[in-house]
């Protein structure tokens, strides 16, 4: 039969880092492409024990039906997160776990989207997300992605000329692809115009966690006394992303609404997943962890950047990213983009087309990015060797 | 500030089971009311062996990031068993593992749905997938369920008057709430009418391995020669529902869409859910589990029927159902049905309304859903003799 699929998804297409993650997966190419963290930063031998006791002591917990909103000793953990570690939590707010934060991006959409209706995203953006707005039929308005984080000055542009828009979407640290931090200003500055204009912030926080230098900065939600702001946050960068568990922090009357429509996603997050991060979150030494991360991605970075800077410096230009897991390399003009990177695939480095993470997917740009958690160190040197060889074949 | 909700959001409310769920969680109440797989039908053992194992040989599989789609051998086992034990597979289908059977209602009906489309639905039907309907904007148009499903004649006016369907929701085996299960003829005539009017069916079977009396009848999907067929199946009640795994096998262009709407959704299960499935299907007794699945309910449906007959005959009607978990119970005109299940909550005995099961929620309708997977047969018992004290309250 002919199928007649809905509008907003008639016309999307698979996401370009999963299709070329899948093509690459198992073969000797190096997956500069992919964003997997690195597996040495699991904690592997605390979720073991974690595992066994769950199931040794309570096994009918970890496989029955829970709530939705998540398992109730879990939320009091998170709140307790929102509140200490991260400031977020506002006297309004309530925590609902969900199955990775990506779900956080189709909760809300669905929660907040009419088919039309405009999400103002950096531009650059992290293609998850930019697919899950395109799903529910949004109009994608793009903001230049500066050194400091956003263009102030478009972003107000942009929501005058769109009153239609629903909410900003930002990933203030490290931002996927580019690795820039928005400055404490821009976050102040993005929070004011929120509020002025009537729209939400969606704050996507995946890799806060991962700062290697440099001082933290606060997140928009910190300033957040008008229950504009929605905080994403993920343990997939701090524990593991196989578990699928993130966190959304958001005035009540928001997180109501995104868990009815949880209900009708998936019910509730795996309770074995929960559990993990639970008991991780109350047994185990989280401070301690994300050192041991922080200093498996220092490196991984330093490595990263070192070879380029040594190799691939005449072709490409970046700015050192202060966390995070990519890096955002724009191609000298002689090279041609799309071209570069079927060649560099085809030569055994994967790396993404940097078109993958605009609004609009026909616009041109010069960029690559490049990941450095997935690819063990002696890959990211072959990795860069392999990129060097292949710039050197296009004439000036 | 005020927020503004998507239409299809903005009215929906909580699931009504759910809340009466979360309302009785941790007390004495017997809980009538919920739809959780008995605990001790969950294969504590094997899973406990299998967690310990994965986590044991292969953390890193568990804990990375996998492929939308599903765990690769996974999506081979659950191939064989589509076309070995219920003979669904077509030759242009495919599979997909998913977050429980639910995402399959939600994913469907993103792939498919535009705002004010029609979906046809068994009246009374599964609340979970109606609210899910709704949340898309779904009109929701019900034919009523007989004795042997669906009325036929209604089914085909209903395709008739809405040319804007866009596919049929249907639980054929021990439907829930009715506890119906439908002829082999009608199953054909629902098929051949999906074909008339170039819709889909989307066919729920999450009770189908709960048979305990009488002989299976073979899936609507077994006739589908034209990619019509949606196949939605869960291990929520031949493993467990906590570990959140579920699977669809569709024609492979609607597999492929409904990928795509995924992995704006949670980009993958978690793995740990998938590897113990894929390990449960590989290296347990299938067989010897349902028949001791088998054992439990038909223990608890017979207790609950018995005790129906013995204590409340006098204020309700039912038909035994042959497997499910669900008792659809017609109370006595004399007995306000809203009034009744308030008054039964209160004297420690929760059941559903049946109005919970209604396309149109502000309907009128004398039924009350009871389940027996959940209480104890202790509670059961007590249970009804607390349904029958409340019911004599009622003067005739």
């Amino acid at each position: 039969m002919e199928y007649k699929f809905s509008k907003g998804i008639a016309e999307l297409k698979p996401s370009l880092i999963r299709e070329i993650l899948k093509s690459t997966a198992g073969t000797d190419t190096v997956p500069l492409s992919a964003g997997n963290p690195a597996p040495d930063a699991f904690p592997i031998d605390d979720v073991k024990k974690i595992i066994n006791s769950v199931f040794e002591n309570d096994p009918v917990l970890a496989l029955q039906y829970g709530v939705t909103e998540g398992y109730a000793p879990l939320i009091g953990e998170l709140e307790k997160l929102c509140k200490e570690r991260y400031g977020v939590f506002g006297e309004n707010d309530a925590v609902m776990v969900t199955s990775g934060a990506q779900q956080i991006m189709s909760l809300l959409s669905h929660a907040m989207l009419n088919y039309g209706d405009t999400v103002i995203c950096e531009e650059p953006s992290f293609i998850g997300s930019l697919n899950c707005f395109r799903a529910f039929g949004a109009n994608l308005v793009g903001v230049p992605v500066e050194a400091d984080g956003m263009n102030i000055a478009s972003l107000e542009q942009a929501l005058i000329n769109n009153p239609d828009a629903k909410f900003i979407y930002t990933i203030p640290n490290f931002q996927n692809p580019s690795g820039v931090t928005m400055s404490l200003e821009k976050r102040k500055a993005v929070y004011e115009l929120a509020k002025k204009y009537g729209v939400l912030v969606l704050e996507d926080n995946p890799y806060g966690e991962t700062r290697v230098a440099g001082e933290d900065v606060p997140a928009i939600k910190t300033f957040d006394e008008e229950g504009v702001v929605v905080y994403a946050g993920s343990f997939s960068k701090i524990v593991a992303p196989g578990i699928r568990v993130g966190f959304v922090c958001a005035n009540k009357e928001l997180i109501a609404k995104m868990t009815v429509v949880k209900q009708t996603q998936d019910v509730h997050t795996p309770l074995s997943s929960q559990l993990i991060v639970y008991k991780w979150l109350t047994e185990c030494d989280f401070e301690a962890h994300i050192l041991k991360i922080k200093d498996i991605y220092r490196r991984k970075l330093n490595l990263l950047c070192d070879c380029i800077d040594k190799e691939l410096s005449e072709f490409v230009e970046y700015i050192r990213p202060e966390g995070g897991l990519f890096v955002w390399c724009k191609l000298a003009d002689h090279i041609d983009m799309l071209d570069y990177c079927k060649k560099a695939a085809a030569a055994g480095a994967a790396v993404v087309p940097g078109v993958a993470f605009l609004c609009d997917e026909s616009a041109k740009t010069q960029y690559i990015r490049l990941n450095f958690s997935t690819p063990s160190d002696e890959k990211i040197v072959r990795g860069i060797k392999i990129l060097a060889d292949v710039a050197r074949t296009y004439s000036k």
